[in-house]
């Protein structure tokens, strides 16, 4: 018997494997291992089973390949457990032997988080300093983090349709960003008049961003709710003051609702919609006119991430090592 | 942040959970509710990378659900690497939460013993006393271990066309079964000759077994090795000889060519390709004619033995319980 080793990496192990400006270069490096073409990701896999999902995502590079295994249980909020749970393991390409197990909901937030910053570095000016938040969960946090490390971040806002939540969340950033001015909205249009750069975090199935083309224009959105084609965070008159819609993945175009609905109706047209990689490997940034990022994430940016957190955690000795 | 843990499962720690009387039990479990329905699997899904693949084998059951990730990399063993490598996430079906990794390997080569025994149970007389086993492989191993549990064996032959393997595999079998006469032969012919039920666990193209109707006639079967199509390990004058070929899943009539060329070639009848299943509910075993059980496994398997090592390993707290 041949003696194999896992290592087991918890939220706290991976959230504190890497800087934040480690992360935000891990994810440049899946964007430009996606513009080169430099992996195999196979379509995502779906299980149904009544009204919860398990959903399969494998992806492949020289080095390593990984599977998340996502599952999604909408009735969990009831019972006071978070609706998505997950699981990835990182395995080595050649041998295909298991190297570690870590906890897919907080890789995932920490790289969408690191997306999400990716995006403000590449679509927003460099001297934004007001950043507003719709939406308090999890991504939202993630993102509030992020932005910081992107962007010299002086006022942060948040709304959200509950404003108790909202509190908590100010109160848990204020942990975080000790010397930020950290202030809640009584409206969207409120926290949108006060912040450049506007990201939303929320599961809304309509706008959460206000239909006003005089409110919205010159200011910079990065969407990461929608991830379903009926679910929609951007109003009809975005689209018309876009020079082109920014994206993680071309898969953006069916899988969310955001630029999905926004082709079908004609608001937006199939070559304004752009892969993000292709200004990220042209080292480019864009004109500081209205701008929208919308992220939906691939099995890549777990890939990725795992890869980087499984190095140094190794490095470090951060994690539990186990027999398996 | 909720703390949440997971069980990690070593090889020694999933052949220690259960003894062998319970884990043919729970692979008797497995069949009848496979024969109520009372499980949810999706199709076995692919991802290939080069020579190399990662199989995804989830299944639900009311209670649990698991997902087997296993990767099959040929060029293994002449970097004296296994070829298979295999990691189990066990996860709690109505909240979707993730409670145990297992190495899937042992979970494999357990699980598929105990499937083996299960057949032998059902398919051979209770009083037989010798058996032969072809292939010297992990899955010979096991396939030894639990026929041992169910039958009075007094006498186990042994054949591999590479000598020094089945001189090893002696050595290895001899620790865990001391009492046992232990013998290798020089031929197929003389392991059939002297067995009275015969496990092939090869991953031979062509019949491993000897294509003689008057030597074969009379002997039971159970076959392990043939996972695919074009792999064989029965011969030609073997079906003409069985009332029914039991199979552990309908599944085997695509995916072993023990089935699947027999079908096509019409040596069998496709009325007499039986589950195995249908006799274990109906709580009969067969009539003692030649006979041959064909296995391919499924994740129910994996599902249902994870489930009850599991339960078992927080009750006896085996295994090393890891916050996540």
């Amino acid at each position: 018997m041949i003696l194999e080793f896992m290592l087991i990496l918890n939220q706290r192990e991976i959230w504190s494997a890497l800087s934040f400006e480690e992360a935000l270069s891990a994810m440049e490096e899946a964007f430009l291992l996606f513009e080169a073409g430099d992996f195999h990701m196979p379509d995502r896999m779906h299980a149904h089973h009544g009204d919860n999902t398990l959903l399969l995502m494998p992806c492949f590079t020289n080095q390593y390949f990984g599977t998340k295994l996502v599952s999604v249980n909408p009735e969990n909020p009831k019972r006071n457990l978070p609706a998505i749970y997950g699981s990835m393991i990182l395995n080595d390409t050649t041998s295909g032997e298991a190297l570690s197990l870590m906890n897919g909901a907080a890789l995932t937030a920490f790289r969408t988080g690191a997306v999400g910053g990716i995006g403000i570095k590449y679509t927003t000016p460099v001297n934004a300093n007001s950043v507003g938040i719709i939406g308090t969960g999890v991504q939202g946090f993630t993102q509030a983090l992020f932005a910081c490390k992107v962007r010299p971040i002086k006022e942060l806002y948040v709304f959200d349709t509950q404003q108790k939540k909202a509190n908590e969340f100010i109160a848990k950033l204020k942990m975080e960003l000790p010397h930020l001015k950290l202030q809640s909205c009584s409206s969207n249009i409120e926290l949108v008049n006060k912040s450049q750069i506007i990201i939303t975090t929320t599961t809304s199935k309509k706008a959460v961003v206000p239909d006003d083309a005089e409110l919205i224009k010159g200011k910079h959105f990065i969407g990461i709710g929608s991830y379903k084609p009926d679910m929609h965070e951007f109003p009809a008159q975005l689209y018309p003051l876009l020079d082109k819609l920014y994206v993680d993945t071309p898969f953006a175009k069916e899988e969310t609702g955001d630029v999905a609905t926004a082709l079908k109706n004609g608001l937006i047209s199939d070559s304004q919609v752009t892969p993000i990689s292709k200004l990220i490997a042209s080292k480019k940034t864009i004109a500081e006119t209205t701008s929208l990022f919308k992220s939906v994430g691939m099995a890549l940016f777990d890939l990725v991430m795992a890869q980087k957190i499984y190095a140094r955690a190794m490095e470090s000795k951060i994690g539990s090592e186990i027999e398996i």
